[in-house]
């Protein structure tokens, strides 16, 4: 008999999740019933937002509920089935959860090709931070050819597909990373013009140096002072992709407030927040977009596969916060 | 022989402006050379703008030099021309600064109908500030029928002319101004659904009252705390017009930064900088339709007259960010 090791939230984080934020269960394995299949989980998507989730009050999406499996993006394998659109042996993902078993009816549930790319990847730069990359930048910050796109965090998993679609595009595609490490990796295997290195000490002056004719668009992954310092180099017209604010995301008190919203008046930029879930329907579009670049070898991913399991969750999430990660964070179940 | 008098920039003010910040003159008064003719100013509009127009560092416009005119729009009649398009007698508008007298090829200069309104009423809010409510509300804060208006400064300018143009697209008009005297006013002979006093120090829970379904458009004049607490009440994609800042225009400190930058992301909110120039081609559109909606008696203002001539200009020009002007500001020349 095997059993099924759940996450689950047992209370709700104050600052950097815990390991005592959840209880780890085995719960007894629960068989498909009719038109239910059976997954076999193999990779957990890590993501920035996951925090949010976590935090009670309102957002674009209920917060995980106390004593409910942690809600998560995740990969693996039809391993039983009731279901004649899900044959044992398919490779699928969804909103899976932390865990090693989902029996799910198929809602928002997507076949992956594993000819293509591996699981890890379709939850990765194919899944939704890609897509994430993909609308914000597309869709919100309508990006010319020959516009400067400026990114925070440009070496994570949405903002490296966001400055690589940027140079598909026809623009200049400025990053923002932590370390030298990071920022090499950012030029030299993603292709962006420049990356600025934040911990260097001369954002605002290291900025000016990389983007000499100002940013046309702005995608923020990060919030706080980046965030400010970004503003004071935005041009006439430009967009601002609101994406993330991981800055903030474990903060115990208020942290400092934007301080140059100023520059969204006199510039006149347009700010817009972006939620992927809000692009539903033009994911196929999207999904093909991101396979061919990717088949072509034009839209370069890397993940950075941690083991460990179920009851690492709380220790590799962390890892988002400390810059600790190198490429999109997955957990292997 | 008659002077022109005029008020000069002298230093660029810190905090509020105070009389030392210019210098009065007597200039020589003029003659129109050709193509040119000279206008008697007899209304000079004061905004709020005004006062980041003194202020160094990149903006939409240029600063006002020192020694230079101080820059204003106005109104007035021509008394001596020899350009044909311009005659002896005819009331106009355009940035003539604050002086008594200004030469002028006629180049963004407007003809106004006294018949239609007074010169004080044509640079009030059939000028500039009913046009930067028209274009910001309609081009960018896109309002439904049936959505939520929220507008701060309710009783000024620019907010007065928000409220009732929300109003005749169907919308619900909430205001928020200092006092129940300027309440009153908003709701009662401006036709607000709602007003809420900033003062009464409940104001999250007041707005919460008078928009019980949240708000759509936000049309945002102030900035600070007030800026903050509006954004909690901001529906799923809602629109943010950023048409002003006043709370900061004079800080001496880096005022508070902006806390609530959250709402902009989870809601999916466009927030976007409105700076009426750069509607200038569309302005006899919406002139037309300012002036017609006045004439059916539709769309209501008030004008706040004060003597003093140009010398009054600092002392008249504070009452904006003291709260003590009741309508548009006009100085009398």
């Amino acid at each position: 008999m095997t059993v099924n090791r759940q996450a689950l939230l047992k209370s709700r984080p104050h600052g950097l999740v815990t390991t005592d934020n959840f209880e780890f269960v085995d719960a007894p394995l629960a068989e498909p019933g009719e038109g239910e299949f059976r997954v076999k989980i193999e990779a957990i998507s890590i993501d920035p937002a996951m925090r949010g989730w976590m935090a009670e009050g309102k957002s674009y999406i209920p917060p995980v509920g106390i004593g409910e499996v942690m809600r998560a993006g995740a990969a693996g394998h039809v391993e039983a089935s009731n279901n004649p659109k899900f044959k044992v042996g398919d490779a699928v993902s969804g909103m899976f959860g932390v865990q090693q078993y989902v029996i799910s009816n198929g809602a928002m549930v997507s076949k992956l090709d594993e000819s293509q790319a591996s699981l890890e990847r379709w939850i990765a730069g194919l899944g939704m931070p890609g897509l994430t990359a993909y609308f914000g930048l597309l869709n919100v910050g309508e990006p010319k050819e020959g516009d400067t796109v400026l990114v925070s965090a440009a070496s994570g998993a949405v903002g490296s597909v966001v400055g690589q679609i940027a140079k598909l595009k026809g623009c200049r595609a400025v990053g923002i990373a932590g370390g030298p490490e990071k920022c090499k990796y950012v030029v030299e295997e993603l292709g962006f013009d420049a990356c600025v290195d934040y911990k260097a000490g001369n954002l605002y002056r290291d900025l000016r140096e990389a983007c000499p004719k100002g940013v046309d668009v702005l995608f923020e992954n990060v919030g706080g002072e980046i965030f400010d310092t970004e503003l004071a180099l935005m041009n006439v017209f430009g967009r601002v992709v609101l994406c993330g604010l991981i800055s903030a995301y474990n903060a115990t008190e208020m942290p400092d407030g934007l301080n140059n919203i100023r520059s969204v008046l006199v510039n006149r930029l347009k700010m817009q927040g972006i939620i992927v879930f809000d692009f539903i329907k033009e994911y196929p579009q999207a999904i093909s977009d991101l396979g061919k670049w990717h088949a072509e070898g034009k839209l370069k991913l890397r993940e950075d596969i941690r083991d460990g399991g179920v009851d690492a969750f709380p220790d590799v999430l962390n890892l988002l916060f400390n810059g600790g990660n190198n490429g999109k964070l997955v957990l292997k179940v």
